[in-house]
């Protein structure tokens, strides 16, 4: 296993110290382990918005606290959900006496754990709702969507959220917006080669020299169709296609694009992905109103990129396009 | 060969219709293919700022381009100094009346072309003078500094240039405060894995699968030693070391780090390996007055980081800290 990290049980740890020193202007740590926040949270009169998972994701989660974005971040072990105490501490402490938003990932370890802390939060008076991202086009079917797991869709909703709470939007309202922000919003990717898992040394699927596979989860989950690998325009339409077919979008539509690489695939590959993808959408008479391509949500090295596409309006432009100053996404 | 790409002798010009419509708010593109220009440049009144280096770096070069960084830059092939003429009309494109400054990396074949393209363009009557990066501590002995090549430097460099610049410094000014950001810029990387040639199919260099080596080169140059795999605290510990002992840094001194992996190292490393860094400046009395940590200057996918300090004089830190505005380099 060819990474540069210490003893495994201690990676973490070390990670998050590193993370925090590195960045003491924005972030600071709350005293249960593996909590982080942003320095001025939390925010009075400000919705607190907030996220939490397993690591190995980055820049996502904590890559995504700031100004216009996020206020807390539990940080999980190596693709574990982080525990109850910590999701329930994240809450807290992200609370502003206007409540708080929990914009998470639709898997189980994660709406368990911080379903559990949101009860206790109520409990102590703290109004709280949850909501689940299910982009993953590739995960379920559409008449299963609730079993579709998040995947780069979740930047999107932390985006948007961070935005709107920052405008001064009640809990009802970023809930109303945030739902309409995870309907609108479909992800699926790609993946030629898995990443190490550091606790075992092994990798996180097995897959050919010469193969690829559509959908393959930000865990190594199982995707829906391996072949041999393609080039970047067959790859890039395959993709498109399948995204554009599930919501589906149309003429007329107005999409923000997330490309997101899964670690190891290079800005190069994606850009020429990207010539496609604006090709397509354009033949479609759907506009591209804002992109991000880079890498945004990660499985640690893993080879390979996801597209996601969220269908716009008004509201969904505005908060998009709103400025934000998080640790690894700035936006004037 | 993994990677999404169509045909090889396509790939830059796909790459760069990418990126320029996906930047189209702040990219433009010349009439001479392949170069490309912040879409307000010339600016008049300023002086011009540039650069130019073979393709398979990004987000270096063109992920520099924007305000308070670089005006034009010429693009080349894989690895491979763009031909004289781009590097004339990069040089032309970026004169707003006050001359143009060119900051490459110091190789060859971009110091050979853009020589001859400055003397093209002075015989114009455009001031130009050109700065090499020589950064790479691990490329030649300190007392043969002038063979050194130029690595993740260059970044630093663009970055107070552009500052300089859009502060409305002269040619002259701009050329003693470069010189004296190069004299205080050390750079040394690690390397595990190289990447693949989208030429050939081939490596760029053949490492064993348990061995790393210091100072491999951003085209896959020969390091300086080759050793098992280090732990993340040792490895860090031995390149800060070497960097340190060359200017040399001491107590006292205010300096900006940037770490920049090479491909496909995970942020989550570098923050490991940040820590450790952050340990070793402190336990030297030496303050980071500024960090930069993600991807910054790559090799394709390969794996490994390097690690660029700077000396920082009262003029370096105004210049290190002002606002920029550039396609994957956005500063408040």
């Amino acid at each position: 296993m060819k990474k540069f990290i210490n003893k495994y049980e201690n990676l973490i740890e070390e990670m998050v110290e590193g993370y925090v020193l590195a960045n003491s202007d924005k972030v600071k740590r709350l005293p249960t382990e593996r909590v982080l926040a942003y320095s001025n949270a939390p925010i009075q009169g400000k919705v607190g918005v907030i996220t939490g998972g397993g690591s190995g994701h980055k820049p996502a989660f904590i890559g995504y606290i700031g100004k216009g974005l996020l206020d807390t971040v539990a940080v999980g072990d190596i693709f574990a959900a982080p525990p109850v105490q910590r999701c329930y501490e994240a809450i807290k402490a992200a609370d502003g006496g206007k409540g708080v938003l929990v914009c998470i990932g639709n898997y189980s370890g994660d709406t368990m754990n911080f379903g559990m802390a949101a009860e206790l939060a109520q409990d102590e008076g703290i109004p709280v709702e949850i909501l689940v991202v299910n982009d993953d086009v590739a995960s379920s079917p559409k008449d299963r969507m609730d079993n579709r797991r998040g995947v780069a869709g979740e930047v999107v909703l932390w985006k948007m959220m961070g935005a709107l709470a920052q405008e001064g939007a009640d809990l009802a309202t970023l809930k109303e917006v945030g739902n309409r922000t995870i309907f609108n919003t479909r992800s699926l990717g790609v993946a030629h080669t898995p990443c190490i898992m550091p606790s075992s040394g092994k990798p996180s699927f097995q897959i050919g020299d010469d193969e690829m596979e559509i959908g393959v989860g930000h865990h190594g989950e199982p995707g829906i169709q391996r072949t041999k690998l393609m080039s970047a325009d067959e790859v890039t339409t395959l993709i498109t296609q399948k995204i554009l077919e599930d919501l589906p979008f149309g003429a007329g539509d107005e999409v923000s694009v997330l490309m997101s690489g899964l670690g190891s695939t290079s800005l190069l590959e994606m850009y020429i992905c990207y010539r496609k993808l604006h090709q397509i959408l354009t033949d479609h008479q759907i506009t591209i109103h804002r992109n991000y391509i880079g890498e945004f949500f990660t499985s640690m090295e893993m080879g390979g990129f996801s597209i996601t596409l969220t269908k716009l309006d008004e509201d969904l432009k505005r908060l998009i396009d709103a400025p934000c100053d998080g640790v690894h996404l700035i936006q004037h």
